[in-house]
């Protein structure tokens, strides 16, 4: 038909294709399994958000976001770039019906227009649970006691959660003679100690983006970042701070989440203090937290978040507490990949049914509905090739595990022929035991 | 913080709350479940789409999509409004990685933006599945045979699959008189046939938009229509169009597939011809249905679909056949819910630990992640109330199952306080029992 139209994708959008569907749908019933063990809730918000919302009217958020239209609608409308600002409209919008505290979680895919780069897409998953409506530390800590159950339970290895307060960094412009007003500036440099080391660090400090500091004040702050080498960081930190109230406040709630971390089960060596965690949205307040693969620290955090009180009042009078994690699936898959943890899955069905004798073609389906009234996952076979043959070689590349041959004279002898593809061995089953000998080979297969 | 931002979605657009999101997340489980017996296996694609690719050129479908831009991408781009074109598109991109026959499912959010109006909404959830790659009409039976196994699983009552096929309406301009050059605007008249009643659409008929046909062309339409109320409204339409070759093919293809439906387990009574169905769509090129809930006819069809072989071809000079179903879960879900067929579910997790004794905070953190680690939804208390009686009281209105007390008094004695909320009865167990228990009323419970 005429023109062809190009089948690519805009560049930052992706497709999964089945083998790395499967992988993805078991981390993510892993991860759904979390998040309800520890009581949090289904909730499914739009994915389009009017753009007041998502922006708050601040124009530097507007660089970031995909707008929508459709003709003849004025309505400014946009992609959301998190699900952390619609779950607080929610809260607003339905504060009648939801009991706090609220636990929500919420997967969904979520937009940014970042500029493309490898690894990097403008459309993402994201994997997050909130509790709404208590101030506690207890809620802190249950927050990543959770994070520490989902790199469990996805058999994630060694990897540590770095905990940090924004009250603790509310006291560094006091503690190293820097105005409030360079405060956002500062943190989005900090927090690219990780990766980019403190020399660069130290440098983009001194520039205008970086808060244009003096000398005496960068080694200061450097101090500052310094207490995570000491052997008690956070009594470090208290000593340099001891005498700003608001970061020890930051200081008590941190080794208040620690004690309840033990009583949750958190083991001592999965979490640690870094003042150098800033995280860079603006909208936490209290304990913020990443968690790092200690083996591929440069793919940065798989699991992020913290506490933020003030969202929710961007849209009401009311002030709602809340804290939160978000697990970035994508970042989360490639690193596991490359650490040879994602489990290979087939690209298939486990079974298939030929289908190369007409004489016994609907016995044939019928054999396909009874396995799969048994549960198993079964193809029956209704593509080009029609000989026995050719059937058989496809179903070798195809790489099913299990593959039934019912012809004639298989059926006449109430018999089917199982083929078990992986260990190139076969035998002839009676017809009435075959969902059971099909169940028993793949399962050995597992 | 100043001006607030009014929390509202715009119109066409909704959340879902947890009651509703966990009998939603309970009907994908066995939507899925029944995709992966049949052998689909899962897809995900993007969910945005370069314009070309979703109107092929075709300025009709502009009016219908969402259009997504930013600042300085020139590029146009939109919502998709269905799986079945992103997944031609993969399918012409992807095809060396591709076994075919390749049976897919994807489940996700789709746009459209008509009018919105009550129970129809811009952006809705999608569950589809396609065969790419046969063009036999055993792939057309597999695909109502998951209709029908979809329907069964979720406990629809009383459904009917009503079958046509392209072809067969492809005779209607020769057996009634009208050119060919009508077709679309006759189709998408008659479609309305089940919702509007045959005097409407009678008049539409005669309308421009209905191809302006004379009364003598829409009584032959009628009796097209009509026999459907034949003892045997396939014989009669083979009557009817014994003389026309192409509707011949379509008869014969409704033949093989009720051959294919018996063999897979469909029972008779599940499925119909049924003349009158066009589906709206341009791409359908064969068999074609709709599933109606035969206690709510008006609510329109549940799962829908068909073969489409020429949709690859848009992308690619392949010729790839493809046939495929749909499932409207928001509209199968408010039918179901209307019918009380909706399970109710609690709208919290089932246990909570509360948290009113300071002395024993911890252990009680350390009750609740035992509790977890054995699989059992719960939650620890740590909202505003300091009280037990206060707890309780929160206990009762959030309407969780099982309550568990352990304050000093329970401690010393090694035992946990367990309330059934339900039955409101309470027990004292021994500390490590009390996983064993809060199983036990749960279960009970159900």
């Amino acid at each position: 038909m005429s023109k062809k139209v190009d089948p690519r994708l805009s560049s930052g959008f992706r497709d999964y294709l089945p083998e790395e569907m499967i992988a993805r749908e078991g981390m993510l019933d892993t991860i759904r399994g979390a998040f309800r063990t520890f009581g949090f809730l289904p909730l499914d918000t739009s994915m389009v958000e009017r753009e007041e919302v998502l922006t708050g009217g601040d124009p530097n958020f507007k660089k970031q976001i995909f707008n929508v239209g459709m003709k003849g609608k004025k309505e400014k409308l946009a992609l959301r770039f998190d699900l952390t600002v619609p779950l607080a409209r929610v809260v607003a919008a339905r504060r009648n019906e939801l009991y706090q505290p609220f636990k929500r979680y919420e997967i969904g895919k979520t937009w940014r227009g970042e500029r493309a780069q490898a690894g990097r897409f403008r459309e993402f998953l994201q994997c997050d649970a909130d509790i709404v409506g208590s101030e506690s530390t207890a809620s802190d800590a249950e927050i990543l006691a959770l994070v520490y159950e989902v790199m469990r339970a996805l058999e994630a290895p060694r990897f540590v959660i770095k905990v940090n307060n924004r009250k603790i960094l509310n006291g560094l412009p006091v503690f190293a003679g820097f105005p409030q007003s360079k405060m956002h500036n500062v943190l989005r440099t900090i927090d690219k100690l990780d990766k980019q080391g403190w020399v660069s660090v130290a440098k983009e400090l001194e520039r205008p983006d970086g808060g244009r500091l003096s000398k005496a004040v960068i080694m200061r702050i450097k101090k500052f970042l310094d207490s995570v080498n000491a052997r008690a960081p956070l009594a470090a930190v208290e000593e340099l701070f001891a005498d700003i109230p608001v970061a020890m406040e930051g200081v008590k709630e941190i080794e208040s989440i620690g004690k309840h971390l033990e009583a949750l089960g958190v083991p001592e060596r999965a979490w640690v203090f870094d003042p150098s965690i800033a995280r860079g949205l603006g909208y936490y307040t209290g304990m913020v937290f990443e968690t790092l693969l200690l083996d591929l620290p440069e793919f940065g955090s798989m699991c992020s978040g913290g506490r933020y009180d003030g969202l929710v009042a961007n849209f009401s009078n009311m002030s709602v507490p809340a804290v939160g994690l978000s697990v970035g699936l994508d970042r989360l898959f490639s690193a596991l990949e490359k650490l040879k943890r994602i489990p290979s899955s087939g690209t298939r069905a486990e079974t298939i049914v030929l289908n190369f004798d007409p004489e016994t073609e609907y016995e044939c389906e019928t054999l396909t509905t009874e396995l799969r009234r048994a549960g198993i996952a079964a193809d029956f076979y209704y593509g080009g090739e029609k000989t026995l043959k050719g059937q058989l070689a496809y179903a070798a590349k195809a790489d099913y595990h299990v593959v039934l041959i019912l012809g004639s004279e298989e059926w006449k002898k109430n018999m089917v022929q199982v083929k078990d593809m992986h260990r190139h061995s076969q035998e002839n089953i009676p017809l009435r035991e075959v969902s059971k000998t099909v169940e028993r080979l793949c399962a050995e297969g597992r």
